[in-house]
């Protein structure tokens, strides 16, 4: 499976602002990225980048400097335009039928596993999302090039209307680790309790650690200097 | 598989507060309670309450008034003691022999499905956890009368601690839906989205809509009056 991984390295993670610098969130979001391309080859998937513009990875954010960085020699389109006429463009494939589904997968996903990825690629329907908290759409295979994603908004419930104005069968992928996107602080707990890649390792790095403090949803600290 | 589903009717839902009143969180947590009920029943689960004193559901609050109530001749434990305390009292029967294993679903799982459900139930590991967002513990199975819960804090990293401390196995559960307990204003979105059962019904009686607003999660919008 072909899986689009669309990013950009333009002051992403903005919402991260309270708890992160301009320069720490743009290494935090190339970690997760590696963590998303690695899951996804680890899954069978083949991932493709999909970028507004030239990829520069910060030279030194490796976690072990030893390892062979991911993103090296992946496949990579350059779309100027916004996510959805982007990854549509990216799907106008499906049309040309030498591509029988594609995956579109957000590069934010830092707790995907190879698991949870199978899931997703093994599930049925002409499209299979797997939604993200709040109604976004995290992950989702096409499999119909009447299919046209409309990232903005409630784009999970948006995405089944299409479908169904199109006459296109949907599978919701029901995974928590799928449906975790990272853009608020309160996200990075999650990314503590659960991930265990770079985008983890990079944040414990950085200070970051799971604060119980007693409430029954935890936050996340870092400790001042 | 035996399932126990703690509740509390005693000023219910507290972090609910700010959209809903004291008795519409109790219908509320009512109208979750039945969902779950139905849930485990139709993924093969046989539910018992654990309650802290007489359950005395609002007369009229059955969404529609033909239906049976769920939790009419539910076996139930009254135990006054607080969450933990009285499920490790339910889980002792693992030790009796007659029992070998046990399942614990919160009442506020307003999105479970007999499919995520029966996951769980299905799931591998001398312990079974579907963790909450933020480290909670949502719901469990437990094959071992060695493991005891703890729900105070980070119970998901808790448990995993204890069960390794007792020598057993762990199967973790990736759903989304069985990782959104329904506490907070923000969390009325997802059963909203993907609820399809009293809750959401009830949800919208009450009044309540998604609210895309144009934003990239969205809120719950109620209006005045």
């Amino acid at each position: 499976m072909r899986v689009i991984v669309p990013f950009t390295a333009r002051d992403p993670k903005t919402r991260l602002a309270p708890v992160l610098d301009a320069d720490e969130r743009r290494r935090f979001a190339f970690a997760m990225l590696r963590d998303v391309v690695d899951a996804v080859a680890a899954a069978g998937g083949t991932p493709e980048l999909l970028v507004p513009g030239p990829l520069a990875p910060p030279a030194d954010d490796l976690v072990d400097d030893s390892d062979a960085d991911p993103l090296d020699d992946l496949p990579r389109t350059v779309d100027e335009r916004p996510l959805t006429p982007a990854v549509n463009a990216a799907l106008s494939r499906l049309g040309d039928g030498d591509v029988g589904e594609l995956a579109v997968v957000m590069a934010d996903l830092a707790l995907a596993t190879p698991e949870a990825l199978a899931r997703l690629f093994g599930a049925g329907g002409d499209v299979a999302i797997a939604p993200g908290r709040g109604g976004g759409t995290n992950a989702l295979v096409v499999r119909d090039p009447d299919f046209r994603v409309d990232y903005h908004g409630t784009s999970y419930r948006d995405h089944r209307r299409i479908a169904a104005d199109a006459g296109l069968s949907v599978d919701a992928v029901d995974s928590m680790r799928l449906s975790t996107d990272v853009d608020e602080p309160d996200d990075l707990v999650e990314v503590l309790l659960h991930g265990d890649g770079r985008s983890a390792a990079w944040l414990r790095e950085a200070g970051f650690a799971v604060d119980t403090g007693g409430e029954s949803r935890v936050a996340v600290r870092r400790p001042d200097g």
